[in-house]
């Protein structure tokens, strides 16, 4: 999401191997501190049992905080190798306009869906005896527990009431303003920063769309952020909450959250190919009898 | 509002429908974030519907974080193309004190409230499960819920009891420090950021505004920002808390976040070029006898 | 404060009225932005009237970011003009140990401080609504109400129990901690930021000073700062809260402000000097038979 | 952490001296800064005596925030002349795995651990006042309140119920995260920041691990951080809170946070090795008959 996909890549000998492990890592040290930074919220702060809802403002910044530098680190951890897309949305867009390799698509889903389903795992093992406290507190059986199951994974604001149109138009809106603002700040023939800042203001996105899109249905807006740690959920006993039975696989939340992204991150990419890319692409044309000038650093 | 006006855009063929497009486009990313993060504050979170009023210390961090970023991502989407002014008031304060051209100004504005309304939109789409079952909790038709509203557009503090005045110089305050600063960042012969980061500090001096002048009257300090999203209001049935009756165009606020913006971003700009620029201006007229000497990039 | 001292300015024809004029301009943006952040958290959110006390700890997080941006970009206007100090006790120290001129000293404190003057009267000519009817709900006469008095300066804790040590050693160690790293964020022989960055680390830095040491006694950190908007309260009527008597004028706490940060800055430059700067300056001098080679920018 | 360890030492004739008085430094001013920070939480703010919890999330964010800038200027500080490690846990780290000598190890530790002793000394001077006002408002003697002990060392969360491995497994991971990131964000083969930026990501590497890792056992993360203001509060009278009884050394709590950090640590880097180096390192080997490019400065 950091480097210059294609571009950058090509001085390297890592192979689909070496991509795959820093897409891995990228997507774990995601999930391992976003989700811890939900677990700080609900069950770590010593006030959070007494709580009627975990998700007070002051709760929310240290979400949206959480999950913003979560971003900043797992793609300054993987952006040299794998160009840190760390979200199967991003690699998706990113081979229809970017001229990523389409064959890495799936390999590249795989490896991020692990590294969330690992990082899940370990902010599991990490916070399991908090969890464990709140809800014997909240006198809740594991599968009843809405609270300490959102430490994994996202679903609806009350409010849309049970529409399926209102949590899937939210995930296309915000996964669409996720790939809009990753394409201009890669960009430096648009004003993309320079000094290798691109992955801190890439996480800034995130920490925006918490702010300002979270509270819809919990901004997965990644495919891989939010199957990994549900799937994990739902071998831990939150059961039915994470996963709907064997024979009602189809028949609830789990896949707005897949498709919703992949949707969206396609539309982002467009919308910045069509108001601005085709602006900047008519400029690198040199225009006749002009001689181009190298830009200086402060452009 | 990042890029150095009239040199930059010397390069592109993007000419003015390009410009446009950009315009609208960082525009439309400014109020798609930015009146979204009003709605997490109002009626987003779960326990904003019991909350008395909705702007306590903690929900006016996110709102102050959620305004700055949108900021941020708004400049950086369109500062390549346009300039990123996504403001009518930089664009009349470049036009007359940094060489914009005048016949832009109002293909500028046009865009630029052009996207401001389309974001509002969008925000609606997405928050109006959220809006509805807000004010059927706290039993309000619509167009008598000044909280809903205050998602898109702009009203004074009941502190100033009515005042004309107070809301107008906070206006002007407002818009002159937000030009002062711009002016001062964008301007690499003071100590304006390098590496492509003028729009992450532009976004901050938002931020910086919002923290110290938001709730006297919701510094709009922009005119498309309010009245895009105020005329959208307007137009879902927020009625006369967004705009006065036909008959009564010229009777009420709505006009005090156009005029002072425009006022007070003339000022800023005229008080650093007063206090600064003539000053920086000399400094570049070599001293007879002084060969001058490259700046390096750490100076 | 951001730029070298003695080295940036050599290629200006400023001057010092040019100096004085950024001077009096980034200390005026100082205030301007703090106190009004103080004026939000004190009279402006809705919510703060109905308060007991306007400093928890969300109103504090508000108060924090705003001193520290309004430091940013107090720094980023003057800064490649007069070297933005904005502080008399960053004046005084780099004229004891940075080769600023000591005849420029008095002249930079009278601008500081009219800057701070003259924009604490902008803030009060802002909030005089809101300062006007939260004494009213408190009913409280103008020079009984501490809290619109801590708008505009400092006083010490409770806590303190009218102890004149408790207070001073804050200021000096509030002021030396901000010395201290100012000099280590502009020694690019250090790790100095590059990319005309200082301003904004600079701005961090009296940020986490409030995070860190600002209850104590309001972290003036700054003669300027504090005897110009408290004399602006004393006219304005805040009265013996502000200034002692006619009579009285040495009795009272409003030297500690002053005197505290001018021998605290001392100090922490000093210890930057001892700790640092000799092993830095050791090693600029060429080791005997080995050539030097340039520092890239990542270094 | 900051600098590229070996690689810039080698202009220095700091010699190991000049380097102890940096570590020294950086961790006092690490110290000084976080320690405060609590101290504003849970003692300073004018509410925090009246809290029956000093952790809620807006203390949290304070806290948070505190601790994250304090690690900026610490490295800062010290950066360039001893690497800014202040931490046993990346001196060891780095001597495993990135060639720092070993036999600088021991004398950095002695360093570090003193300089947060002294720091911890001028935060209990500083914040005397405002501690005992807090505890015989409590009712408390000095050794019976965690709350005041809590500004100088760490200690469990209650949901662990006298558990080791809990918090000792919350220190490995949190210490592997802090780790692992350094050595991404100082790695300018992989996309570490340039511009002297690394002391402000690995700042905010801290301010991500407090958000999300924080209350388990207050992320010590780093020995001497806490076993140097653990000593401190031994001797001021917190005793058998800070420190068992002289006969009953090895019974307790203190030596959670120095084993699991410097386990924790090794853990890291080791992890960044097997995923990452290993594949930059294949990188700049030079593939046969391809002539190697020079990296832009915005790769």
């Amino acid at each position: 999401m950091a480097a210059k996909a294609g571009e950058r890549r090509r001085g390297y000998r890592a192979g689909l191997g070496g991509e795959m492990l820093a897409e891995f890592l990228g997507t774990f040290v995601l999930i391992l501190l976003a989700c811890a930074s939900v677990a700080v919220a609900v069950v770590g702060l010593p006030g959070s049992g007494r709580q009627v809802d975990a998700f007070g403002p002051a709760n929310w910044l240290i979400i949206a905080w959480g999950w913003g530098m979560a971003v900043v680190f797992g793609v300054y951890v993987s952006g040299g190798v794998s160009g840190g897309h760390i979200n199967p949305a991003v690699t998706l867009a990113f081979a229809l306009r970017r001229g990523f390799p389409v064959r890495k698509v799936v390999p590249y889903w795989l490896a991020q869906t692990a590294g969330a389903f690992v990082g899940a795992a370990l902010v599991y093992a990490s916070y399991r005896w908090a969890i464990d406290a709140f809800d014997a507190k909240a006198n809740l059986a594991r599968d009843e527990s809405l609270n300490t199951y959102s430490i994994f994974a996202t679903f609806p604001a009350e409010y849309f009431g049970g529409s399926t149109w209102g949590p899937l138009l939210d995930q296309i809106i915000g996964t669409a303003i996720l790939l809009l603002l990753v394409c201009a700040i890669v960009d430096t023939s648009n004003t993309g920063p320079l000094s290798n800042l691109a992955p801190y203001l890439i996480g800034l996105v995130v920490f925006a769309i918490g702010l300002c899109f979270g509270p819809n249905a919990g901004y997965a807006i990644n495919p891989a952020r939010d199957f990994g740690p549900r799937l994990w959920a739902w071998i831990m006993g939150w059961d039915e909450i994470a996963l709907p039975g064997t024979f009602d696989w189809f028949s609830n939340y789990w896949w707005i959250p897949i498709a919703g992204p992949l949707i969206g991150g396609m539309v982002g990419v467009l919308v910045y190919d069509l108001f601005i890319q085709h602006v900047v692409k008519a400029r690198t044309e040199p225009e006749p009898g002009r001689v181009p000038t190298p830009e200086t650093q402060s452009d």
